[in-house]
């Protein structure tokens, strides 16, 4: 069939010059908009429990094509949401997180590509999650907001398909927790996934990775203010801010690198000594004033119930689980694909990446492989879009050309 | 002068074979000792301030002999202490931090040498810290206890020596926050260290590894039973415990590795799960339980003001500081020195040892320097002693012979 739209169809006046820098002053901001996936029949969850509505909020860019067949998903990370290009704006207080490889003329073309990036299940940005209202209770879920999997978000994001008649993603594509849903989108859903594009994530968590994400949630869990998850209604109103903040902190320090800390921070204090040179406890190294920056911003755009839950939906993810383990859950995946690593991850060391594609190609599949020259650490599948974006832009064209 | 005493003199009766193992049954535990270092002037400190009197808690083992030049000095970590080897008994919970190191036969013999293990300042075993009565007040220094500085804490070990007659150091071998303090020893002292060992250490501390320790801090500060430091009298009596128990679980990952808890824990569940397969989010991985007994291990035997201080203390350690940069403080060394990595380790990664290394033969040093083959990160200096103590033992023997 041919299904991939020609090369800068739908592309606005003007825009034929390639357009670098993504999205320029006077670009749309990207439209939030809310699907109710699950109204009328309840939405059961892999690890037990239902959910008896679901609504997902998502954004969208480009145009769908006459036949539908033009539509790729970005799953977005812990933290992310579906704000993942377009500029600051209502309810969008940064610019989309990978703005440099999602746009007009950009890797993920969207003079091309209809784009949809979805809020995932459990969050806090308009899916469902536990500071929504329980329709049970009328008040939010809080504490009793179940464990929900990367499986769960993505059923709630093929409903979301359906609602937006995609039959098939000519791709889905991810970094970190966005890629572990790629990967599970075409393990799950392969006869729905043309191509995968999956970035500094992995098969399963590691030991490792649970660990970090474990004292994350302790430093939520032990604030005062989180009343045992129920603080949305509590007298001192503004929850476990310092836990999460701390949690924030903690994640910050294996999201980079030690090169990357040595040469922004150095051994700099953020104030200088006084006269005396005199040392105290509290007196700040630079990196610690970024640290601090790092906790209070997320604070303020983020829930530390949903933070709780997704480190969980991560610890949980496991392609194997059920399948009797990840060769044969790797099996069912027929789309080609793309892995990268980025050099100095060390939270998603390159390792389990390498290992994701020699499962792959154990299995015959046609697997691209890229390391990302980077001192940033994890966080370079945001900060490097630029070195990614050709990369994807020349996959999915291959990709497109083979399903034509 | 010939100062190396003849190999096993002073060994006990049956001793003369080689003994593995270290510390056997019925061999002593070790008894702390305690110098009061300054009394009648006040001990003036690095960073401001002074302290009226200070005790330093010790333990030897081995003989000193008649011209006493047969001394060598091991300094601990963050949370080790003065009981370096020997078995656990009174006042010591478990086996000596480094038993397969030190003791009869082994790399740092105690039939050839007399071994000195002294606690740190602002340390909480014996040494004055933050826990002990300030005179002026007649009670615990709680907040009031000033920052103190590797700086500070070798001259107490300077203090400790003269107490003990001990004019110069045959060696002087520290890793991690030893490793600090063996560096400043011989720059602060170089007529007194004979010979120099620095393992998995670094010349300054470097940005990453101030925001690990920030994180920690920030954890015990965070707990409502920390009352700003001044907790040892307060009703609820047990201090920040949730506080410096995850500061501990955060501290116990980056001492590790990523391959060491891959192979340890996999994804392995503490409990399994139930019938039903039903997820929650207190349901711990492996490697959380192994956290929560790391941190409450540590609670039952550290004080989070002395865990606030020597983290403090690790951040500000830079060789250079005050003397025109770490080469200039490296040219003042003149003893031969062995440095040696740990592969695996994230925390102080081999570059730091070896631009030690480097700085060091850059003016002209004798610089032996070994990459210890382990999984285990930066714990591999504790691991790892049966790999690194024949490197010791070559080590003393040859600057022995050099300075005989």
């Amino acid at each position: 069939m041919s299904t991939a739209p020609s090369r800068r169809a739908g592309a606005p006046p003007g825009s034929g010059a390639p357009v670098t820098g993504a999205w320029q002053e006077g670009d749309p901001v990207g439209r939030r908009q809310f699907a109710p996936v699950v109204q009328h029949r309840p939405f059961r969850l892999e690890g037990g429990g239902t959910l008896a509505q679901v609504t997902v909020a998502y954004e969208t860019w480009g145009q769908l094509n006459r036949d539908r067949s033009n539509a790729v998903l970005v799953c977005h990370a812990l933290t992310g949401d579906s704000h993942a290009t377009g500029r600051a704006g209502d309810g969008h207080p940064t610019p989309g997180w990978w703005a440099d490889l999602i746009g007009p003329g950009l890797g993920i073309d969207t003079d091309r590509w209809f784009v949809v990036c979805a809020n995932v299940l459990g969050g806090c940005q308009g899916t469902t999650g536990p500071a929504s209202i329980d329709p049970a209770t009328g008040r939010h879920y809080g504490s009793t907001f179940p464990v929900v999997t990367i499986r769960d978000t993505v059923r709630t994001q093929a409903l979301l398909a359906d609602h937006l008649g995609i039959g098939r993603w000519s791709a889905v594509v991810g970094g970190s927790m966005g890629g572990m849903q790629a990967l599970e989108w075409a393990v799950m859903f392969p006869e729905r996934v043309a191509a995968l594009v999956a970035i500094a994530t992995t098969a399963s968590a590691s030991a490792q990775q649970i660990a970090w994400s474990m004292v994350g949630r302790r430093a939520i869990q032990s604030d005062p203010g989180f009343h045992g998850g129920d603080y949305y209604d509590q007298p001192d109103g503004q929850g476990p801010t310092r836990g999460l903040a701390l949690a924030r902190q903690i994640a910050q320090i294996h999201y980079r690198s030690e090169v990357a800390f040595a040469e922004k921070f150095g051994r700099h204090l953020v104030d200088p000594l006084d006269a005396a040179g005199t040392f105290s406890l509290d007196q700040r190294f630079d990196v610690e004033g970024y640290l601090d920056y790092h906790g209070d911003k997320l604070v303020r755009r983020f829930d530390a119930n949903s933070y709780l839950r997704l480190n969980k939906m991560m610890d949980l993810h496991d392609l194997g689980r059920g399948r009797n383990g990840a060769a044969q859950a790797l099996r069912r995946i027929t789309a080609p694909s793309v892995v990268m690593s980025i050099r100095s991850d060390i939270l998603y060391p390159p390792s389990q990446q390498e290992s994701l594609r020699d499962g792959l190609r154990a299995e015959g599949r046609r697997v691209g492989f890229y390391e990302i020259d980077s001192d940033d650490g994890h966080d370079g599948f945001l900060i490097e879009a630029l070195q990614i974006s050709p990369l994807v832009e020349a996959f999915l064209d291959s990709a497109a050309e083979t399903t034509t």
